[in-house]
This record gives C-alpha cells, sequence and structure tokens, in this order.
C-alpha cells in the first residue's frame, strides 16, 4: 500500500558506506521524498525506484547534508522525463534556497512549485495527508507526519435496508450527498461507517526531542527519528548541536507509543549503531538501527 | 613526485559503481582538484587521501556533474580544519556560480579566492605551472595542463673552476644573480644547465576534439582526456552534444605524441568500457580505460 525507503541513514557528511539520510514513500503512482543531500539519486538508483513519480519533496530544513543533492536529482528527473510540477515544501527562505542552487540546473522540463512553512501545518497531496510541525534545531526545522487515511466500512446492508439505488452507492462511498428526482436525500453518513484506522509514518532530524514531536509522532505505524549518538557520554555535544541521542528517541517513541521506531542521521564517527540498540529496546523494544535502503511495506489493517 | 588520481570516471550522473569524473593531483603538500561533481568528496574519502591539503580548485565548465559536489566538499574541507585560503579558477561567471551554491555553505573557516578565466591562459600555484586552455563544448569549457617543471642541472666542476665561492652555489641553484664585494658577478647560466623535462599531465572533458587540445596536450605524460561514447554509432550524438569519441581521443593521444591516455567521463549508457579498448590501442597503444581511484605516481626522469 504505503512503501517506505529510507534511502540513507547518515548525517552531516556523506560516506562511502552511508548515504545522506532521506526518505522515500511510494503511494499509487505519486512519491514523496523527503530531504535530498548529496547521493540520494545514487541511493535511489541503487534501490532500483524510478526518480520520475516524485511530485512532492519536503525539507526539514537547509543545511547541505539535507539539501545539497537537489540540483543532480531534479536533472536525473529531467531525464527520466517527468513534465507534471514537482511541489516543493521547506521552511522560510525555500524558493531562495532553491532557486540558488538551480543557477547549475537552470532548465527543467518540469515547473517547480513552492509551499513556504509558518508554523505547524496540515496539507493533502495526491492522496497523502501531511502534516510539518516544527522541531528544535539551530536553524529553523520541521518534522513531517504522512498519513494515508482510510473512510469508514460502506455498509451494504444497510444500503439495502434504505432502499438506496444501486447507482448511488458508489458516490456515496466517495463522499458525495445526493438527492435524487423524487426530492429524497442520501448522505453518506447513513451508509458509511466511522473512519478507520489508516497508516501514519513520522520522520525527524535534526532536532532535540520535544512534546511537539512526541504529539505529532503519536500512534504513528512507523517513526522514523534522528539517533546521531549512541554514546552517552556524547549528550553535551548532542545539546549544543541540537541533535538527538539514540535514547532520547527511544524514550519519545515511547511517549507517542508508535508501531516501531528506526534511527538515522547517524554521526560519520558512529561506525556500528547496532552496537547501541539493545539500551534503545530496553526503553522501546520495537527498535531497529536504520540502514541504507531500509524498506517497509505499510498496509491497512486486516478486518475480520 | 606527483600523484595522480582520477576519483571518478563517470558523466553526467552518478551511479551507485561509478562516481563522476574528477582528478586530484599531489605534489608538495599541496594539492589540486580538477572538477567537484556530485560525490567527489564520497570518491576522496574512499580513496584515503585527505582533502585538507587541497588549495587549489580547477573548474572545466558549470554544467552540475562538474561542480554540484562543491557545497558539500567545501564543508568537508572546513571539517578538516583548513584555514588557509582556496583558489578556485574557472570559465567567466564562476564567482557567481560558486556564491550561488555557498547558500547552503555559508561559514566556512576559509576564505575563497577567484580566478575567472577569459580565454587561455598560464599561471603558477605553489610550485604547479598550469596552463588553462578553451576547449569546445555547448558552453564555455576549458582543459588544463598541469606542469611540474625542473631546472637544468647544477655543474659543480664548473662552479669549481670559475672559483665560485661555496655558500653562493645554493643561491645560485635558486636562480639568483650574485654580486661578491669585489664586485664580481655570478649568474645561474654559469652553472646550470639547460632546462630539464618536468612532469606534464593534461585533462580535457567535455568536448569535441580540436586542434587546441592537441596543441596543449602535446608531450604530457600523461592525458586525461573524455571517450563519453565507445559505440561508433554514437558519433552524431557526440557530436551534438559536443563530446568526444573513444578513437578521437586516441587520435589526439597520437598526434600528441603524449605517454599515456586515460579515457573517463563515459556516458552512463556504456557498462564496460574495457569492451571498446582493443580498437582504441590500435590508434594509440598506451590507453587505458579509466576507473575510479586509477591512480599514479609520476616522477622526473632518471638520469645516468
Amino acid at each position: 500500500m504505503l512503501d517506505v525507503c529510507l534511502l540513507g541513514c547518515g548525517g552531516m557528511m556523506p560516506l562511502p558506506y552511508r548515504y545522506l539520510t532521506s526518505l522515500m514513500l511510494r503511494y499509487n503512482g505519486n512519491n514523496v521524498l523527503i530531504d535530498c543531500g548529496e547521493g540520494t539519486q545514487v541511493a535511489l538508483k541503487k534501490k532500483g525506484w524510478s526518480p520520475k513519480p516524485v511530485g512532492l519533496m519536503l525539507f526539514t530544513h537547509f543545511h547541505a547534508d539535507h539539501i545539497s543533492g537537489l540540483p543532480g536529482f531534479l536533472l536525473t528527473l529531467g531525464n527520466a522525463e517527468r513534465t507534471e510540477p514537482v511541489l516543493m515544501v521547506g521552511p522560510k527562505g525555500l524558493t531562495k534556497v532553491v532557486k540558488s542552487l538551480l543557477i547549475i540546473a537552470p532548465e527543467l522540463p518540469f515547473p517547480i512549485r513552492y509551499k513556504e512553512l509558518s508554523g505547524d501545518t496540515e496539507f493533502s497531496w495526491e492522496g497523502y495527508r501531511i502534516t510539518a510541525f516544527r522541531v528544535q534545531h539551530n536553524i529553523t526545522c520541521y518534522g513531517y507526519s504522512i498519513n494515508i487515511d482510510r473512510a469508514g466500512k460502506f455498509d451494504a446492508a444497510k444500503a439495502k435496508e434504505l432502499n438506496i439505488p444501486l447507482p448511488f452507492w458508489n458516490r456515496l462511498q466517495k463522499g458525495e450527498t445526493i438527492t435524487d428526482e423524487k426530492g429524497q436525500t442520501f448522505s453518506p453518513d447513513m451508509v458509511i461507517g466511522p473512519p478507520r484506522k489508516g497508516i501514519k509514518v513520522s520522520y525527524a532530524t535534526d532536532t532535540r526531542p520535544t512534546n511537539n514531536i512526541i504529539e505529532h509522532a503519536s500512534h504513528s505505524d512507523l517513526f522514523i527519528c534522528e539517533g546521531m549518538y549512541g554514546e552517552e557520554e556524547k549528550l553535551d555535544k548532542a545539546k549544543e548541536n541540537k541533535h538527538t541521542m539514540f535514547l532520547e528517541a527511544a524514550a519519545m517513541a515511547k511517549q507517542a507509543e508508535v508501531g516501531e521506531l528506526w534511527l538515522t542521521h547517524f554521526s560519520p564517527s558512529l561506525n556500528n549503531p547496532k552496537e547501541y540498540m539493545a539500551k534503545v529496546r530496553e526503553i522501546f523494544p520495537k527498535a531497529e538501527a536504520g540502514k541504507d535502503g531500509k524498506t517497509k511495506e505499510l498496509s491497512f489493517e486486516k478486518e475480520e
């Protein structure tokens, strides 16, 4: 249903064995990319997914490790013959930053649209409902929650009982209210149950832990969160540069009651993130260290 | 003496198995980088060479595959604690392009200096003598020749014969003309033989073959030249987009009477450049297909 791929899991600088952190989401032929550091296009090529369906790019902030791959990514998107618009969303200043970078990609076969955030914001795009929320870094930075909503169940027995003509069923399912030629009105709430649990993925980096993250990540199926350092003695460094420790990410995952936690945005000094996962799992058992190309397919819950 | 490393050998876009074309030269603790596409800093890290001694960056032109890695490279140079200036050399417009890209690398601990070329130009930097020469691409583009010159041999027997005092020898060797207290003048030509053969490396991409390239590459020890396509049927494409074919590079190497030819800047469509090397070697036998990390140490000729 919703495919999620952590294309890279590095922070600060790309390494020969670790791409910079970025996330791709695939749903219904329309892809979303969050962050695009140097090498993201290569990570995507390695994964084997096409760049062409990427129509929405979300940026957390404008530090180079989150956006330096943009010109190359857009040129490759152009080479893949995308002509449909690309919407970019990010902190204030987005338009200026992107236009500056486009000096080396001046001709693209698709238009770019910009949406600059000013505070927590919800918007929809191609079947996705997205919430941008402020996090706490040393420059303006946002996290994102991506939701695939699921309508209530259509009650066919009830529709029959109410003698709703068959041709109306599909229209009611899509949320339309219909008045027939006799003046009789049928509304979706007559036959549609309460909204069912959808799919939710949340993403937060680079930041100190905050309540706003916990609130927005609440009950995510998958929470992808910065874990800059595993070594507990690096807490002061994390505080100084506004990053999140492994154990702090675990504590947020627990409070937000998420389904699963993946850590990412590892410091280049951190060779083996797995070493620190035992302690993470003491706080939040369903936690994994991110890895380049780590993928999950998320589906709606099965019903009895 | 002079170490040369072809950090990557790809053109157009970086691939999981091929970095974008760039060249690093190491001489006497001062390094030169030619071109810096997306991923060049990773290729350098993989090679194991430090970025810190890079004080001169030469750009052939401003297509993204030759400069998109610049912001990340400079940030990594800053993290390596470089504080000495970095000189950048490239076509007109260089200052504007670099300053635009620096929007995502606004604070660097070293100053950047700019030298914009207007036509073939010779200049010196830290023991290197460099010639920039125009090539023929669809935007302004330069090739570069890098020379390490070698002075003539000091003739100790002659210095003794002429009764030149010993403390003057070293100064004469360095090119100084000296007048002693008796008014007697000693000049280098009295004891220094004619200049000896130095080391010369030439680099040309992206371009159609031209006489100017052949003249400037003349008698290079190593000529690193674009070979965009090996397949002969792609000649029209090469002509249209102003690139060089494998066989055309070989013909230039032959005419320029270079010591050795390395091909680079392979099209992403070219999976196995080695396949086409037999025909290349029919024209110019000392030819090799470039490879990421391909390295050579060039020394002055041994004397009897």
